[in-house]
């Protein structure tokens, strides 16, 4: 078997067999195959797309291609949350402890990662004494006891698509939806989940610029995830402007707590309580989508959920008294108001400028080595479609620099006021098989 | 600039700029762009095409990416010839002197080549004593004074197209039309042709399988020559089957003598006179395209050709009496013939096929350290449209293997012979703009 041959087949429109796929993987990973001929194949799969059996196998090789987490030893299906990311993207804090409150094993490994904001390990690690590193052991046992441990992901996982996404980033071809698919899909599968709930974002603050591609894209892995024998079922989700009111690590934790003890914002209830009641269906603790609903809104009302969070926090070695608390989590010098300069309705709030306006608050990292400031972030408090009068303020800036000017002029060319202005639909489509 | 917003550029369908595709070009020979990123913007320009205008200044940047020949102390119009290659393609050794006979300066630089037989170099070093190495001041020297010199290519000359083509042939790009007229137009640019005559081959034994490819490549060669200000004509031709007879290195100097003497195949002096007077008219050597035919006809039945060709051999170190003794080129120990095995008419001798049995004798090489055997070859005695009776030989087999059953057996598959076959028309089309 020839690479060349690979990729003039896949170049052709051919599909690939899994021995082909196998080869590629096998070969990439064990340095037999240089990077010219991957970012090559690469490309031609972004123009020739792959099939379903193509997708699947390539997920299986790359989950193949390193360690695997086994979670046997955890009771109960495991089912993973994975989103596709966005800005202000609180879900996991609230959806972890919410759906563990119901007796759903929550053993979740997430990651930093770039962005506008930190991962999930950064915004839970503005909890003071927080500690994602845990061992194995103590992590299995954690879940078994209660039900819920998050902790940071193997760097021994899926070794191939770290080495392929790297590859792919610097070569144009992320924007493939096959090989986005299987990076996602394999990722979860190795980490050890018996089954998968997906938020597809899209909009701008999303990877999905439109919802199309969304649509495919969650397609895609949920027919993955049936091939490969994990339930999935997606969540299309909006992603035009920042995910409920707060954008910044200590921010959303704060925020979280809020939306545990059923104060936070309309958008994020709703979308946790989407994702959530999946999670509890496929992990089998409810017998429908609505047992599953009425559950998870009662952990909220009765505070189990609440209880929950603060008992994983204290699991961890975080200071569970910040969810009662919450002025105790890290916060910055300056608190400013940016304030409308005329009065409408607010019809654009672009999510990925707001995000980069909170990057540049230091609430988020370009690059590894970056350290990111806990406290500094956005609190929005009008969102699309909200009426606002001239001199009301649209959100609260916190930053420990006291000139700001480059975010709030950026804030200001981002939010767009109006005569007129629809509420975006927060959840747009659900895609189960 | 960044090499990977160029790629992303490429693969969305968008033109790159001339500094774009300098950037690129610069950056690649000099290391700075590596090889996984120019693989993979191969990879887009093979689905995404190129305009004239990139194909234009891709070609600029490969010629300005080198050492070019300096041919101005040539007198008189360069007119080089490229053929993108076949089986027993020996229209150079015929060419050459054909034209320089009637004034024509032939400056002619030539490569080796892997493939079923040698490169032009390697079929002249099959007569003893010929020198393909010269120094520039005596290259340019004989043309001044004689008309024809043909030397080995510099090393130095577009090694963009180098180092991009070796690429391109291990990541499944070759087969791209911008990259293609780039790589060739480029070569003939920096070799300092002032004009050029192209033969793009069609068919199982050329590179372009099919003639919309070809008619694809010709014509874009043509406009790019214009826009690079080379005019530049192209002869679309059959490689269905193997051109003239005579398939291996000797045999084919034999067969450019006998043409050169007006005893040739009429194939090969159909293509060379149609190819020749393109020359002759871009070299300004004749009004019209059938003053130049009838010139160049003129020079083959006078022997004004042929004494030119003896007077190159000479020049350039070889024995001339082999001109007029052709028993003296190297010669096989075996000569076998391969008769038919029933009547009809010759249907099909797939070049691609032909030609690989040659190379089993040894008259071509599969990588550069592979000697060549001057004399192995075949000589075909019937060709597609010929009828044939059984027993009658089709070719003869020269070779210093005794047992050459592989050769046989791959012959026997490859001559198809049939109730009817028409002859294939050897000229498909002219394109001049």
């Amino acid at each position: 078997m020839r690479m060349v041959d690979i990729i003039a087949k896949k170049r052709d429109g051919g599909a690939l067999s899994p021995e082909e796929i196998r080869f590629f993987i096998d070969g990439y990973v064990q340095g037999a195959i240089p990077d010219y001929q991957a970012s090559a194949l690469a490309m031609a799969i972004y123009f020739r797309d792959m099939t379903d059996a193509e997708i699947a196998e390539l997920t299986r090789a790359m989950v193949a291609s390193g360690e695997t987490v086994d979670l046997s030893a955890i009771r109960g299906i495991k089912v993973d949350k994975h989103s596709t990311g966005g800005v202000g993207d609180t879900t996991t804090l609230v959806l972890a402890p919410l759906v563990a409150s119901l007796g759903v094993p929550v053993a979740k490994m997430s990651g930093r990662g770039l962005g506008f904001t930190g991962g999930t390990l950064d915004k839970l690690e503005s909890i003071a004494g927080f500690q994602v590193e845990q061992t194995t052991e103590r992590f299995i046992d954690l879940v078994n006891r209660d039900k819920i441990a998050v902790i940071g992901q193997s760097s021994d996982l899926v070794p191939a698509d770290k080495k392929l996404y790297a590859l792919r980033d610097v070569t144009g071809s992320v924007e493939s939806i096959p090989l986005i698919a299987s990076s996602i899909m394999s990722k979860k599968i190795a980490a050890g989940a018996d089954a998968i709930v997906l938020e597809v974002t899209t909009g701008r603050g999303a990877f999905m610029k439109n919802e199309k591609d969304a649509m495919r894209l969650a397609e895609t892995m949920v027919r993955i995830g049936k091939r490969v024998g994990r339930e999935t079922q997606a969540v299309i989700t909006d992603m035009s402007q920042p995910l409920g009111r707060a954008i910044g690590n200590a921010l959303e934790v704060r925020e979280a707590i809020d939306t545990l003890k059923g104060q936070g914002p309309d958008d994020l209830r709703a979308l946790v309580l989407a994702l959530g009641s999946r999670m509890v269906l496929l992990a089998k603790k409810a017998e429908t989508l609505e047992e599953a609903h009425r559950q998870l809104v009662n952990a909220l009302d009765s505070g189990g959920a609440f209880d929950k969070f603060k008992q994983f926090i204290a699991n961890q070695g975080g200071d569970p008294s910040v969810a009662d608390h919450p002025e105790k989590l890290p916060q910055a010098k300056f608190q400013m108001e940016l304030t409308a300069k005329n009065s409408g309705v607010v019809s654009e709030m672009a999510a990925d400028e707001i995000g980069l306006a909170a990057m540049l608050l230091g609430a988020g990292r370009a690059t590894k080595e970056e350290r990111i400031d806990f406290a500094a972030g956005i609190v929005l408090h009008k969102k699309v479609g909200d009426p606002v009068a001239s001199g009301e303020s649209l959100a609260t800036i916190h930053s420990d620099r006291e000139k700001i000017n480059d975010v709030i002029d950026k804030l200001y060319r981002t939010i767009k006021i109006s005569d007129h202005a629809e509420r975006p639909k927060l959840i747009r489509r659900i895609i189960t098989e």
